[in-house]
């Protein structure tokens, strides 16, 4: 072997480009659960904090799952580009700031956002080749309606408006890379990691891979 | 809920197609045992048995690892159209009988290819919508020669021919969807099996999610 080969980057280090993981769903179909769970599992991955001028809810840590903020200063973040997409959901406001996503991507990490249809079209229409969407869908709508009663942090309100949306979310499936029946949250889960884990190998993802066949085909033997 | 939420197709029950699962290395690469191993663990997906032209192995089962016929036979079969795809490697010809896959894939089961990159250059034409590709790539040249000769089935001459391929073969590697660089046999295993379940769930691939939704927006709640 010569020198070259040496100097060849090492299996585990070829450059990747970070990728945007886009999970959505109705209210209740288990989508924030999945996201956590994956969250904690993979080390590569990073949430999206929304920023929202949504109400807290009592289990909610304000910087972790949500920023709370003012409609006033979202409109302020929207208005100067801050936001790589936003969306009014329930007659909140919603977005994904951009400097944390820029960063992260830059770096090669991969970010995950927990966000609704009309902000995964917004980033898919952005960013095409580094988003992967996933939709996950109840078994059964009574099932959605039993998981939002179990959740027990909306009122009976709440719950009918989400209900209601819930159809219209549902009819958006049809733009999503993948799709989720989440009848089993720990087979849901294994689906969602077996993604990532593929979605990390695609060859258009890898701009590392030139160098290391170069080095490959450079290897004296 | 109503009658007819009874009548909705059950989640493991939604339709898919079968999905072409192309795996390429040049020898020695460890393709052919992972090719084993996962149709071991996987019962969706089953080989298309080649036909070669090539003298049978010591290790290898006519009928199991190829078809061994004659270069008349292998004509007649390429001349009436009767193979999907085929290819001349080191002198002896290759091909994919078309009829048993076209029945595996109309009955939505998965056929896995270890064919080398001329046949799946062919069947990505054919059926672009189908073919799922993953390269295996060795980690070392050094470490392609030692594979060839622990397999000890070729004598020294073969393994000269097959390294002096393989260079080209690597070259191939950008036509694939997925590369996988085999430095561990468990961790390329691993990810091929994420890779099959992954593309399992495109929602392009499976037509029946249009009743499945169809049933979860009729059902009353």
């Amino acid at each position: 072997m010569t020198d070259e080969t040496n100097a060849r980057p090492k299996t585990s280090d070829i450059q990747r480009r970070g990728l945007m993981l886009v999970l959505s769903s109705p209210s209740g179909a288990g989508k924030s659960t999945i996201a956590r769970n994956i969250l904690e599992k993979d080390d590569g991955l990073e949430l999206s904090v929304s920023v929202t001028t949504r109400e807290r809810r009592p289990s909610e840590i304000d910087g972790v799952h949500y920023h709370f903020i003012s409609k006033r200063e979202f409109e302020r973040l929207r208005d100067s580009d801050e936001l790589l997409e936003w969306a009014e959901v329930h007659g909140n406001l919603y977005g994904s700031p951009r400097e944390p996503v820029e960063k992260a991507m830059a770096a090669g990490r991969d970010i995950l956002f927990d966000i609704d249809w009309q902000g995964a079209h917004q980033l898919q229409e952005k960013m095409p080749a580094d988003v992967v969407s996933i939709f996950v869908l109840p078994p059964t709508m009574g099932e959605l309606m039993a998981r939002l009663h179990r959740r027990a942090e909306d009122d009976e309100e709440t719950i009918q408006k989400r209900l209601k949306n819930a159809a219209h979310e549902i009819g958006q499936w049809r733009s999503y890379d993948y799709v989720i029946v989440n009848d089993d949250l720990n087979r849901a889960f294994g689906a969602v990691q077996a993604i990532v884990k593929a979605e990390r190998l695609r060859r258009d993802r890898r701009p590392g891979l030139f160098d290391f066949v170069e080095g490959l085909l450079k290897e004296t033997i």
